[in-house]
């Protein structure tokens, strides 16, 4: 049993990430106002998180400009155009996937970037390639995390491999990925334990960023926080892909480091997500998001059914689960 | 760390308890069509539920019969209505409230009636009036439990006390009820962990009642059946007073035991739940909830807020978090 005391008291190492730009804008192709974005700035700064993620850095020979929002590309200039020099202590984070980023071009010295994380996404197969941005972007100047990807189905044996891989490179953070939301938090608690035996070896810390697939996204970031995880992901109003995160409001509502303020973070709820709710802008946990879950599977085919607005859920159940 | 065998194989032990019609009577003020109730009935035996709560045993010297739908009073003729004579191996539960309920009159000896169980709720301060109510369905020939409400603002030696007095009696099932949604985890398998105290010393087995205000009735539900808790309540779509209760699908998903089937759940979700709701029927999880879960208070000022289709979070924050 953990000790209460973690519950009452709290560690100042703990980091809060926003990820709503990044995760939110794959529900949206990245169609955020200027002004939706200026305001989450600033209610970051007001509410204490840490870091705020902006979105992708995608490669736009790989990705055409004109199909999606700019936090697609998340150019220096834009995040500047927001964030001017941003004279404060939150941090600003932007995430460089793994065969889809143009980092040696797009990725500029942080010295002249107003970025100051870059989150490398990767999965089990291209670890070497994601060793090379790693490498890249602290040469830049950077700080790093590395998010591997889809790992409920990959064997811990592997995995092993991987982190020891990672240790070696001078990355800051292992990210915990439950990328389909189908991990219990017994399970989390098995996974935080193997990553923390390399994050000690080799002098890094650990993140957890979660899926609400069966309602379980804040259960296992709590879960994370009590096994040593320090880095944590949200989302306003748990906006993300399919599913969605970690609700912002519920971890600051849990954390009790008294930098940490909820109440600006209502006021941002109040004033824009439901909005972009009544816009007509869909994500969030449902059934088709719970089957994919609970079957351990991608969530694409569930999202084609929320896109499609299908209701026969029971059909969809048995489309899912009777593959051949 | 909890074994992984307990999320492989299963407990033969494990109850599941359908409080959909009970605790979503208090959305609705218990009209249900007899075509709901039916069709409810049916699924929980084709989904292998074990026991299916059917409403109140309310009384109706202090309820007005006009004002609510019939499973405020669960009369033994009604429910004979929809199960006739039960042939199934689903049991039938109702719940009869401490200071609520004409026992005596309107609870017949078993042999007489489709009801199996009977669910004492009590608060702390009327535990000897439960004790009565115990005894007096004990003699007649019931399976009881009792639910000890609104226990996350009551001292531990009470609970204690409490505990030890309800072991003495002949009891079945001491239930763990998180009223305001306010507990993690962490604080679950506490509570477990006294409660198995008095379970061991006085051979009784445990329940657990869990509410959803910050998205861990199924995480607490987990918990609870890793710390030993083998009576686990449930509702469709996590239909129940306020943000609601831990989801019966996500339960099923979660059970390993052959005999669930969450099919037929899936089934009822799409052709019943979901037209409730497009009737209006409003539940669960919502920011007014998390706040008084937040807090540790009874949800009814966010009941309130619900009702009036209040959508100033922020303003309701400070009513709810400034008490002079």
């Amino acid at each position: 049993m953990k000790e209460l005391s973690k519950l009452m008291d709290y560690r100042p190492d703990i980091k809060v990430v926003d990820a709503t730009l990044r995760d939110g804008g794959l529900v949206n192709n990245f169609y955020f106002t200027d002004e939706f974005v200026r305001n989450l700035y600033l209610t970051n700064i007001k509410a204490g998180v840490d870091y705020m993620e902006f979105g992708y850095k995608a490669s736009k020979e790989m990705f055409d400009e004109n199909k999606f929002g700019k936090w697609k590309f998340s150019k220096d200039e834009d995040i500047r155009e927001i964030v001017g020099d941003n004279h404060s202590d939150l941090k600003i984070a932007v995430m460089a996937d793994v065969g889809r980023c143009d980092y040696k071009k797009d990725i500029l010295p942080r010295n002249e970037s107003p970025i100051d994380l870059i989150r490398v996404a990767t999965y089990l197969n291209t670890i070497p390639a994601a060793v090379d941005m790693i490498e890249d972007a602290v040469a830049k100047g950077y700080e790093t995390s590395c998010n591997i990807m889809a790992i409920s189905n990959t064997q811990e044996s592997d995995l092993a491999v991987a982190l020891d891989i990672l240790g070696k490179t001078p990355v800051d953070v292992f990210y915990i990925v439950d990328s389909f939301g189908s991990l219990y938090p017994e399970q989390i608690a098995r996974i935080a334990d193997m990553y923390m035996n390399f994050a000690a070896k080799y002098g890094k810390k650990l993140g957890i960023h979660a899926h609400n697939n069966l309602q379980l996204a804040f259960a296992n970031t709590v879960e994370a926080v009590g096994d040593g995880v320090d880095w944590l992901d949200a989302t306003y109003m748990s906006m993300g892909r399919g599913a969605g995160n970690c609700a912002m409001e519920l971890l600051l509502g849990f954390l009790r480091n008294p930098k940490y303020n909820i109440y600006p973070v209502l006021q941002f709820i109040e004033q824009h997500m439901i909005k972009l709710r009544e816009e007509g802008v869909v994500w969030g946990y449902d059934l088709q998001y719970l089957m994919t879950g609970m079957l351990n599977e991608h969530p694409k085919a569930a999202i084609q059914f929320t896109k499609e607005n299908r209701k026969d859920y029971a059909e969809f159940y048995k489309e899912v689960s009777m593959q051949e």
